[in-house]
């Protein structure tokens, strides 16, 4: 595949992910010759055209790999933008509690706390932030 | 939920999970009385009771979450370990490939070259490791 | 141990460690049925009522446990609020500024910069940032 | 070399590499007998007398190694404060560019992104954000 | 504080703490002239010198910290080490197991996992893997 | 530049860097149809033709940054690598030694300690351990 192919299949997927809005600003600043615009570009061809648009599994699995490793990586601006990018893939507000919970163990609480803070404010954003009821209000526990 | 509760509910999953040895195992260690025995305790209890028990994802989203949580943790002897509980929980070669390879934007590629390490030697083990072909051989680049 | 006893222990551990406030106000939170609230119950039976009040090393040494971890983790947030549970647990300003001096061979400065920054914030908060005397002013370097 | 020496050696190179102000408000702060303000005079004579200020190295590769350091580390304060000292000791913002987009394939994306943004400002700051042409306005992709 | 000073202070602590083979084998890996040999003189004078050997936190707090922070960053060889340093400033069994089990809730499991493999093999080591009984033999579970 | 470019690119670097038998492994390894074959690819045409092969940074200053990087990432076996890619762009021991010791305040003793035992293997298979005097022979300290 051409860089030209992987541009294309990275537009794409970012007018799909994210908007035309989204898409059309990343492509204005990859070339408005500012500092560092490549790394945009790279961003376009090699994570969004070269990776994301893989055959293999679906794009709601691919974000519920990368909000995972965000939520690791204690990442908070990227996590932001890949919660976003979740719901548009198909994620639900209880997918994305179900996610963040399960992390738990394995990164400890503290990170799992900065994770929730930029949950709850995409999940406002989105009026998505009454759909969830917790274990308990269930009878679970 | 009890933490007797949470026992069994993490004993049974560690059954479907991992099989009957490996839970008995783990009962066995927890009741040894030997060094930090409880935290095999708290594991059950607290990982697998509490969380990876809990309705609204399924097992092998959960698992999914966890691989991706420890490639970016870098914790070769735990991935090694959920690789095995991700298979048993539905996950072919190609997925676990495609979500190795999705991390690679996110955590670069030393992390990943570790992960696939691991990864190539527990497909081995289970028989697994001739199913995939990659994408240039099925003229995807 | 039951769940309900996990629960009783963090709850008695919350209020001597942070106040009777701190634990209502997480009472409030852990049943608000909002997102994510099993969290703060899994961070109460957990973390508080099932290690935290455990025996075998008093609060003040935990205290010093953890508050190291989060400098090595650098998070900022988390360690605000552990050095004010810290100082609740007697931890004194002169063995705050060792504990973190104590780091920096390990973590490097950058970690312990961050560190102090916050420390700061609150010894002045408790008034205790008059309490510390360097060790050039009392003639030991 | 006593520690006389050492904070003699960082002191002339904090002179050198951040400006006599900087050093003057270091000397300040680590005389202060403030909280903590031992940190600073090891800063001063470990860091900068003791590593910074060897033979073996020019000031400049030093630079380059702290500051992608401080990417891989997720460490933005110290990435900001570093990228002005090594501005100092002669980085081009060309050659800052090319250090960041150097280490996209080893730590990911989103510790790169966090890096652009201080990097961005340090070089504003400096008015040296017109100096830098894209590869691809170059003709290079 | 010169230098000289501070490496008489840290050769005197590695004695008490490591033992003289331990001090005198670092000291002529120190003048050995090898590769990076400085490093092993840094370690001696600005972390043991200049940092352990401070007052305000005594030996066996100061091992808390390290060992605490060692676990936190995943560092098996050197928490290795510290966890023997540890034993010699007097913690014993139960406070290791501990300090480990603090951890749990800050760093999750598999970084809890690593530490566990470290300390159970320096405690075999020493002797001291049969002096601690589980929480839950002593009827506290 | 299309990725045919790129791995153009990416394929004369590592003959240039690694030497022509490391390029074919690699060629033969990204074009076995093995599991994750991809990512090999990725690597030749993401890492190596579109970043390391980028104008503006020498190959000796962008092993430099990659070198510091996989310091403070505490990745050993990548560390190897690049190591040995380092020396053949033209870093003396002297330099690596240098660069390590400029690592050491901000990413603490335990990572660097890791990072020497990889850089003495190196040196050694090289036949460079015997080039470097310590500070102290050079009477600077």
């Amino acid at each position: 595949m051409s860089d030209n192919d992987n541009w294309k299949a990275g537009y794409d997927l970012m007018v799909r992910m994210m908007g035309p809005e989204f898409a059309k600003t990343m492509e204005a600043s990859v070339n408005s010759g500012r500092f560092a615009a490549d790394v945009g570009r790279m961003a376009v061809e090699h994570a969004f055209g070269a990776v994301w648009a893989r055959p293999g599994l679906e794009l709601k699995q691919r974000s519920v790999v990368v909000i995972s490793t965000l939520i690791a990586l204690r990442q908070s601006d990227e996590l932001r933008n890949h919660l976003r990018f979740g719901i548009n893939n198909g994620l639900s507000a209880e997918e994305i509690q179900e996610i963040i919970i399960q992390t738990v163990p394995y990164v400890g609480f503290p990170a799992v706390s900065s994770a929730l803070a930029v949950a709850v404010e995409v999940l406002r954003e989105r009026g998505m932030d009454g759909g969830v009821k917790t274990a308990s209000e269930r009878g679970l526990l």
